[in-house]
């Protein structure tokens, strides 16, 4: 089963990464990062580079397809090379997915037009705008086209497509596997769960930096 | 604050992954990965690579270390140059951090002997025998030297980290913008939650890979 991960300048490297970790350990998968140009690829801080092994041009006929978000999908809602690339291989793909505002560029693409669909809490307005049905669900799946909240919400999602994939047992191995029994600190997760002051604050630094 | 997270060959991508998705969003934190030599290190599955961006030797004396775990653990028990790296920064260092087997090269650097820490549920035994006192939590503070369990529990770790370096709310703003609300789809994440068979199962594949 071949995996692809299409990257871009200025991603965020858990939306990626969460999947990744999760899928790779998939019986018989083949996980590839991809991108326009293969190379490195910096993270919206600039601080980590992920590689891109392949072209996206050579990888146009993957089984899933899970595309990542970050700052830089912004910039790509119009860029036709990209939309096309997730286009073509949606048609053919068993699985679409996204996580974070990976799934702006899914809506962009046209492909999540009239079905529901999730993305960052701070994102939902855009990604109504660009046709989805918005729903602040933590996965959502509407046939094979799954898309997850903001970023660290990849890692359950890959979990529920591996259930789907592999059966339940082999997700249940690679959850123990990556140890994912999650104890957050706080309970300040979600925009409804957070206190007040805290959902002010993070509206306000990402105002500062759109 | 410069927070260091050092690669090497055969590393597990999440594991370095959680922590620089959480630390990378402290103000004024700079995250900054590094090797023996500059460039792409993979992890154990050769499915993806991250960039060292700079030499383990020019960043001598990091705020903080997180060291990652992997199956490159292993080979690297008794790599003095890296050990040497580690207890040199570890003594100056305000935070000694490891996730999942990064547990392994700080007990072999000599930093936990008799002091309490964790690791992936299967190398709890390694752990004891290189002289640490291994216990079954999720993160293990002992002053500045603070330990997490497998691959996923980083997430968690710099949570608790960034709530000592600047204080609840700010980890709480991180929690929220990393939108960490974690909805594990089984509850199959510790050795003591999944069914047996998927322990059994988990146990005899890493038996396999050894």
């Amino acid at each position: 089963m071949e995996i692809v991960i299409p990257l871009y300048d200025r991603f965020t490297a858990l939306d990626a990464v969460g999947p990744y970790e999760v899928l790779s350990r998939l019986p018989g998968a083949r996980v590839r990062f991809a991108a326009a140009r293969v190379g490195p690829l910096r993270t919206e801080n600039a601080m980590l580079a992920l590689t891109a092994d392949v072209a996206l041009a050579d990888v146009p006929e993957p089984d899933v397809l899970v595309v990542p978000g970050g700052l830089g999908t912004r910039a790509l809602l119009e860029d036709e090379p990209l939309l096309d690339w997730i286009r073509h291989a949606h048609a053919r793909s068993q699985w679409t997915t996204s996580v974070c505002t990976g799934s702006l560029l899914l809506a962009a693409a046209g492909i999540l037009t009239g079905l529901e669909a999730t993305t960052h809490w701070l994102a939902m307005d855009l990604l109504g705008e660009l046709g989805a049905r918005p729903v602040a669900r933590r996965v959502v799946e509407q046939g094979k086209v799954v898309t997850a909240a903001g970023v660290s919400s990849g890692i359950d999602m890959a979990l529920v497509l591996a259930a789907h994939i592999a059966g339940e047992d082999v997700a249940q191995a690679i959850q123990l596997g990556i140890e994912y029994d999650p104890q957050p600190p706080f309970a300040a997760g979600s925009e409804h769960a957070a206190p007040e002051r805290i959902v002010s604050l993070v509206r306000s630094l990402a105002q500062q930096h759109a």
